[in-house]
């Protein structure tokens, strides 16, 4: 009892020849004859090298077979001797040190036959291949067999297990604390707001109904118009991370049904760029910490997931300069035309390649693509005070200044044919006082997604989805 | 543009004679005949005296009538001198000087039929007065009307303004992150587990059905089998902070329908009481961080609803100690009987006159009161390793260590008649090895409300939700 443990991560030259004692999963063995084999062990999503072989003392044949027995992904507690080698064990995350086995017991046993391995699931795609085929597609794939998606999600548990997977929920925590962070010290405050809503409010499709006592009920599709409520009620600066819920039958890279909404809203004093600098800044502080403070989270993922560093600075482009640029690519497009999401894309690269930059913002798009409680721009007709956040040509945050003034909400509410009794409770909340302000809300998958260039976005989400996946 | 913006907590003698500029509600406007007249100003949670009166440079009479007809809880700019004061001002926070006004624009006006005053809204009441009656009583009371509950909660976002509200809702803020806090710094990792389920898992009743597509699916209960299959995916320690939904027809000042749950769950290596170490010290740091970083903010939730200090120390009871207690005071239960909640009142008091504490856990539960995860007590058959949180007198948080030797697990699903099919992905988790642990979820609003002792749980949720109210 009480012995202490150490860590696969803390393992390294430093503490060569020391004796240790951990738990840990055997992630494969590979024998060597009847008397010497190899374990990978690990823990989270660090890996190490342990050797096993017989000697006069504690390490006989039959200890040798019980080990060879052990099915993989098994817990087990483990003594043994650090050991420095002599080339790098390129296979595990621990590369300097591996362990030499004296004892070693089966904690919990896994059932043998595993859907797929964890090596398998490990293993980096050769270039041109993706994992997002039919799952009958697996068999037919001899030489190294991939994981599909598909069979991932399936068996989610498992492949939430892989060290690549480890370090992307690692990150995915790391974007909220880095959120709240910067927030925190604005003088934000955390709010928590109804999912439970009951009307289906901002225009009625897309919205999930739920049976509510003896009435209908509906899931918020944002909480839009709480943290706005919140900003009617004095509080200035707010913040939420919470689900959001989206009963859109996609079934692209980008959409699920559920996901994480990191939401802010504040009010300023003289202009809605007041907020615009505040979420630069935050986004900045976000990308800043990730590539410091989770460098080794991004080494892992990078060993099956290859990507380019995210690049991000300053750059605000003006909605017409993102037409001027796109024309200038050969683009079709009216001054006041929504872009497409292949438009949006190629935008992207044409930032890219002029700016140096995977993180940008559009500011002032076209009112009439706007919902109807988006500011208008009062100097610039046609245009609004709002705008869109891009990484790597994917719009990962929409926001805008909201009309606080209740006339003017009421005017837009009627030229938009929004049903005001349908959102009486929000149109109520500004006939009080409201001072100016302005938000946005980030898919927090999204951010992940696009950070590290995972291609689909159910990679970031521990268990996604989908109109067609709502188990496990 | 860019003048320099103060804030109202920032004001004190310090600042004497000090122009300042500043954005505020107006509270109240109280007139001294024609030529002088007392507002009130509000930023959140800070109110400071104004004083305005005809002057030959600045202030017209004219001046001073348009001033008191600017409606109650309209948006001001105020330029002003701060002026120390001979006597505290006890009406505000800002107790040691006042400002005197020499301009004042109105920015965004309230309409001035508010639904009830901020003044009455803010008013202690009377001992033994509650303000949970009908709404028509409120028309009754003459000398000082009290605004009810029902009325509050109608029109939150007025309500949400009083000083007292943007306290309890900092405090509430404070919570989470001292939640966060602790487990950030003992190696635990967020997560975001899914709302939507595929089943009615624990049990069925007390279930919000979704049509999702062309299926049912449902609103999660709780976190607790997402986060274990975490664990069996390694996570090894995991929170999540997020909505809990639960259809119970309750009317109590303890229920509600949505609420946001404070969940954790940790694999431990021998022993599930160092989960119960763990989870008391979060306590305890939360506690401790309330009373001192969020100390302002008890003062003014005092001023409306004085409330006894919340007094926190270590102190575990056996569930036998519990019943113990309870029949030297008389009452008659038997030694696996579950507590009523009168009697887990009376045994709070009882713990309090013994211990000085109204902070205590109580461990080892009876087996039979518990869900079918829990895992017995291998030495005291009956019982069962999991305990229960109490804040004085009112159970706070539930947990156990979790059953995760799949084939006890199935065993104990059987006893309890859970059909497996509902809960196949949850069982499936525990086929490939999981280690042991323990976890417990807590309830935000009720450890808010039992801190503060604000009697009902609707005071410390923004927009609350039971049977019957599902709006704003």
């Amino acid at each position: 009892m009480g012995e202490k443990r150490t860590i696969i991560k803390d393992l390294s030259a430093a503490l060569a020849d020391e004796d240790v004692y951990l738990r840990a999963r055997v992630q494969t063995y590979r024998g060597v004859g009847a008397k010497k084999g190899f374990l990978i062990l690990r823990q989270r999503e660090h890996t190490v090298q342990a050797v096993v072989s017989v000697d006069a003392d504690q390490i006989s044949k039959q200890m040798i077979k019980y080990i060879a027995s052990i099915p993989s992904e098994s817990i087990v507690l483990v003594h043994a001797k650090v050991s420095k080698v002599l080339e790098p064990v390129k296979s595990c995350t621990v590369q300097d040190v591996e362990l030499q086995i004296t004892q070693i017991f089966c904690e919990n046993k896994s059932d043998g036959r595993l859907p797929f391995t964890l090596e398998d699931a490990t293993r980096p795609l050769p270039v041109g291949e993706d994992e997002e085929g039919e799952e009958t597609e697996q068999a037919t794939d001899q030489a190294a067999p991939k994981v599909l998606l598909v069979t991932r999600l399936k068996n989610r548990v498992i492949d939430l297990r892989t060290i690549t997977n480890q370090a992307i929920f690692k990150i995915q925590a790391g974007v909220s604390k880095l959120f709240r962070e910067y927030l925190d010290g604005h003088g934000f405050t955390e709010i928590h707001s109804p999912k439970i809503i009951p009307a289906a409010s901002e225009g009625g499709a897309n919205v999930f109904k739920v049976s509510y006592f003896n009435r209908d009920a509906f899931l918020a599709q944002s909480p839009q118009f709480y943290k706005q409520m919140c900003i009617c009620a004095d509080f200035e600066r707010v913040y939420e991370i919470g689900p959001v819920f989206r009963a859109e039958n996609s079934f692209t890279h980008r959409h699920m049904t559920e996901f994480v909404g990191l939401d802010f809203e504040m009010a300023f004093q003289e202009h809605y760029h007041e907020v615009v600098d505040m979420f630069e800044g935050m986004f900045l502080h976000i990308f800043e910490g990730l590539s410091t403070r989770y460098a080794t989270e991004l080494e892992i993922i990078k060993r099956q997931f290859p990507f380019e560093d995210f690049k991000a600075k300053k750059l605000r482009l003006h909605y017409k300069d993102a037409i001027a640029l796109l024309r200038s690519s050969g683009v079709e497009i009216g001054d006041y035309d929504d872009m497409s999401t292949d438009q949006e894309k190629l935008l992207g690269r044409l930032v890219k390649a002029k700016y140096d930059t995977d993180f940008y913002i559009i500011d002032k798009f076209p009112l009439a693509v706007r919902p109807f409680y988006t500011m208008p721009d009062p100097q610039q007709p046609g245009y609004s005070n709002s705008y869109d956040v891009f990484m790597r040509g994917e719009e990962i945050m929409s926001g805008a200044q909201r009309v606080h003034d209740v006339n003017l909400l009421l005017e837009r509410v009627k030229e938009h044919k929004v049903e005001v009794k349908t959102i009486q409770g929000y149109v109520d909340a500004f006939k009080y006082g409201v001072p100016p302000h302005a938000g946005g809300g980030i898919g927090l998958e999204r951010v992940c997604m696009l950070y590290c260039a995972l291609g689909n976005i159910r990679r970031t989400s521990l268990f996604p989805r989908d109109p067609k996946r709502v188990e496990p």
